[in-house]
């Protein structure tokens, strides 16, 4: 599996995915400077990714701070977020280690300077570990899904790349990998960035699985061949009601399943899921420049002036969802706020393996 | 609306479409060799409109002939034929005008050779203004379908620079537009190889039809948010029973028509119907090279030796498709060999307007 993002010998080594798929090449930033830049020219995407590098970030940061009680360092690692911050001021998972870190530090004043350098470092490899085995998670709760024989199809990149390792979608297929099962995946280039084809084939090719790339406009012949079994997509946003918003796409990935009798599964750590929202409806779609549609790498692929319509997401109702695999399991999307309640047992709303 | 091609001056002019979007810019041939190089290098390409130009090609090598009598005419524009024939030898388009001119001139040996000239010189014209009429009939079916205010989806390339005017998905575009009816088309861009983005958006936009450009993966989205109110799509083929092969990714937008109860047209010359064959299941699908998905303008945009299927194009069967809108009528596939019959009564199965 690629490493996307690791901690040594005192420096954060990252992927350089801005090169990806033409060169594989890994910066190492032994200051906190080095990991901001990074981020915000995004040589590291992805929210989880993003914020094990904030983490680290802040790690780093740390290290180089001399100061002469915790009360002098707790100050003098204020920039140092602030300055992460700047990078990329919507992503949350930034938001997230700041204030993560800033409870760590002040539940930890007692503590010499050097001791407490050393724990935020601690404190960074766990969250990447964190990550990790939520997604491991999610690939054992996914990998019963797929059977020997079986092509997967999946959509944009929910990979290894943009989180700690393993990924979220892609998680399943690794674990079921590890499983010695054979199968392979259908990868949809997934216009117009194109991450299907930059990220998720590149990644999956490194981790040994047997991938196919194929344009957007194949799934659906593809699927009426017989030559898909299964779906499996991650999400950017799922609400209370089993409602899944992710990338442009994915909707009608789920209508040609639907149409196919074909399971669509949907792996989401709790992370993602926003139970505060009660419908898809609710979530606003990003809509990003036309120049995404009308060039590719510098080249103009359409007339001057050409009207474009350039949503980022969509949103498919839970009623397309064959089950919503999380860290805890594999729920009908109509069961997904019971997992909120403590009191509800789960192995009674589990789909597949209890 | 765009010229494709046209005769003037003893010119054959053609638009030079490998320059599209980006630059506007006619050939104009003087000779054979011309128009079988504008032929080769795809300047023009399009199976109706390769057929005119195969017939141009006939006429103005006609003209280039010195012969003493129409025995040495025939023997000596024979060579022109056979190398029109060349150009893209799996192109029927250019064996039907090669047969017909070879008819043409065998019932005309008794004229003097000067007339002989000028008659295929009006025969070649005459060859544009059949497609053009053609086209403009099915305009003239399929407008109806098209209502004030409505939302029209199409994909690939069926319009005028596939054919001698008006296309075929988009002439009932531009009839209706003729008409004065208000509606608004989007147009696929059609990965792998954006004939709609490079193609359908610009010819939309200069016959001053109100176009935008979307992505393969937004049509379902779109569909979901009620703004698409009726599909229209060309055919490669179509077979006795209604199925129609077309563009990959025509299959996908006719079952997300299905599932939103959207009317999915097929706009079909009766020369793309092909009687004898009873089913689309009977229809060889042609799987291109990998790099039309793999490169883009020859920049590299997946990773070296990723596998790939490239099908051409897809089957979308006769139970998806609401209508066949053709020369003589819109007619429900079930009803489409019917139209065979001499003794049919069309009024009695024609779709809308009798």
């Amino acid at each position: 599996m690629v490493k996307t993002i690791y901690w040594k010998d005192n420096k954060v080594v990252m992927l350089d995915q801005s090169r990806l798929p033409l060169e594989v090449s890994y910066i190492e930033c032994s200051n906190y400077e080095c990991v901001a830049d990074a981020i915000s020219r995004l040589l590291i995407r992805g929210a989880p990714a993003i914020g094990i590098a904030a983490s680290m970030g802040i790690a780093i940061g740390g290290l180089g701070i001399s100061a002469s009680d915790t009360e002098e360092f707790r100050k003098k690692i204020k920039p140092v977020m602030y300055h992460l911050l700047s990078t990329r001021p919507t992503a949350v998972n930034i938001k997230w280690a700041v204030d993560r870190f800033t409870k760590f530090i002040e539940a930890n004043m007692d503590k010499p300077v050097s001791t407490l350098k050393d724990m935020l470092v601690q404190e960074s490899i766990n969250v990447l570990n964190e990550d990790i085995e939520i997604n491991r998670a999610i690939g054992q709760w996914g990998a019963q899904f797929i059977n020997d024989g079986d092509t997967v199809l999946t959509h944009c990149n929910a990979g290894s790349l943009a989180t700690g390792g393993y990924g979220t979608a892609t998680s399943p297929m690794l674990i079921a990998k590890e499983q010695g099962k054979k199968f392979r995946v259908f990868a949809d280039e997934t216009r117009p960035v194109l991450q299907g084809a930059r990220l998720t084939a590149w990644e999956l090719m490194q981790a040994g699985i047997d991938v196919t790339l194929i344009t957007d406009n194949s799934a659906g012949a593809l699927m009426k061949k017989g030559m898909i079994d299964l779906a499996i997509v991650g999400t950017d946003r799922t609400t209370r009601n089993g409602d899944v918003a992710n990338k442009i796409g994915t909707y009608s990935v789920a209508v040609l399943c639907k149409e196919h009798n074909i399971p669509f599964y949907v792996a989401a750590p709790l992370s993602s899921i926003d139970f505060n929202m009660s419908s898809g409806d609710q979530i606003p779609i990003e809509e990003r420049a036309a120049e995404e549609v009308t060039t590719i790498w510098g080249h103009r692929v359409a007339p001057e002036g050409v009207k474009v319509i350039n949503m980022a997401f969509d949103v498919t109702p839970a009623k397309y969802v064959s089950a919503i695999i999380t860290q805890k399991g594999a729920f009908r999307p109509s069961d997904l706020h019971k997992i909120q309640d403590e009191k509800s047992d789960l192995s009674s709303i589990r789909i597949g393996n209890k």
